[in-house]
C-alpha cells in the first residue's frame, strides 16, 4: 500500500483519470488532448492536484500553469495559424482547475461560436484540414513545455 | 484633432466603445460589467489597446492584466460565494484581447454548462438572488483592483 494521497478525489473524474491523451506529465501538472472530433487541435492543461478555482492556487502555481498556457498557445498558433485560440477555464462540471486551449478555425463546426455553442456547420474529418498531423502537434507541445520548464520560467 | 491613435481599429467595437458598464479604466486596460440578465456577475477585463490574442502582449502586461483578472475573480467569490467561477480569453466575433470573469451559480440559466450554451431554465431578476446589489459589487471590484494596482503586483 501507497502514502494515503489526499489531494485526489474519488468522485473526480480528472483526480482518477488522465483525461484525455495524456502529452506531457511534471510532478504538478499534465497536458492532455482531448479527442474533440470537430475541434481537433484541443488540448488541456490540468493541474494535478484537486483545486476548484484558479485563485485557489499559491501565486507560483499559478504562474507555473499559465506559462505551460502559454506555450501551447504558442505551438498551436505556429503549427497550425488558427483564426483565434480560445483559452478558458471553466469547471462547472468538473471542479478540478483545467485550462482549455483550443485552435480555432473559420471553418470549424461552431465558429465563430464557442466550442460550447451549438453545432453551426457539418465538417468531416476536421483533424485532416490541419497543417500538421495531430500526433507531430503533441510531440511539439510535449517538446516546447519541456524545454521552456528545462530553461526556467523566466 | 488629437494625435492619431493607431492603437485604434475603426471596425472593432471594443476600440470603439467601453464594451459594458465602466467599472475601472487604466491605461492599459479597463474593466467592464456586461449586462448579462441570465449572468449578473459578469465583468470583463479588456485590454485598451486592440491586441488579438493572448501571447501578443508582453510578458509584464500579461502578469498585469491576469493580476487584474484574478482580483476580480476574488472580489466575486469573496462578495457573492458562488457555485463556480469561469475565466475565458475567446474573442472570435471580437478579436480584441478580453478576458470574461463570471460568478456562476447551480441556479442560473445555463448551469452547468457554460454561458454560450443554450438556456436550461428560465431564471427571472437573477440579478436579486446575489448577495449584493449590482452598483455595490462594481464599487467592490474598483477598489479592490484600485487598492492592487496601487500597491504593485507583487
Amino acid at each position: 500500500m501507497g502514502q494515503l494521497d489526499t489531494s485526489r478525489v474519488v468522485s473526480c473524474e480528472l483526480c482518477m483519470q488522465d483525461g484525455g491523451i495524456l502529452v506531457l506529465r511534471t510532478d504538478k501538472l499534465r497536458i492532455i488532448r482531448a479527442e474533440d472530433f470537430d475541434h481537433p487541435a484541443f488540448y488541456r492543461v490540468i493541474w494535478n492536484d484537486h483545486v476548484s478555482e484558479w485563485t485557489d492556487l499559491a501565486s507560483p502555481d499559478r504562474a507555473l500553469m499559465m506559462a505551460v498556457v502559454e506555450i501551447v498557445e504558442r505551438v498551436l498558433r505556429e503549427q497550425l495559424e488558427p483564426d483565434k485560440i480560445n483559452l478558458a477555464s471553466l469547471g462547472n462540471v468538473v471542479p478540478h482547475l483545467h485550462w482549455h486551449v483550443i485552435a480555432r478555425f473559420d471553418w470549424d463546426a461552431r465558429w465563430p461560436s464557442p466550442v460550447w455553442a451549438p453545432v453551426h456547420r457539418l465538417v468531416t474529418h476536421a483533424a485532416g484540414k490541419l497543417a500538421t498531423t495531430l500526433s507531430q502537434l503533441d510531440l511539439q507541445v510535449a517538446q516546447a513545455v519541456t524545454a521552456k520548464l528545462a530553461n526556467g520560467l523566466n
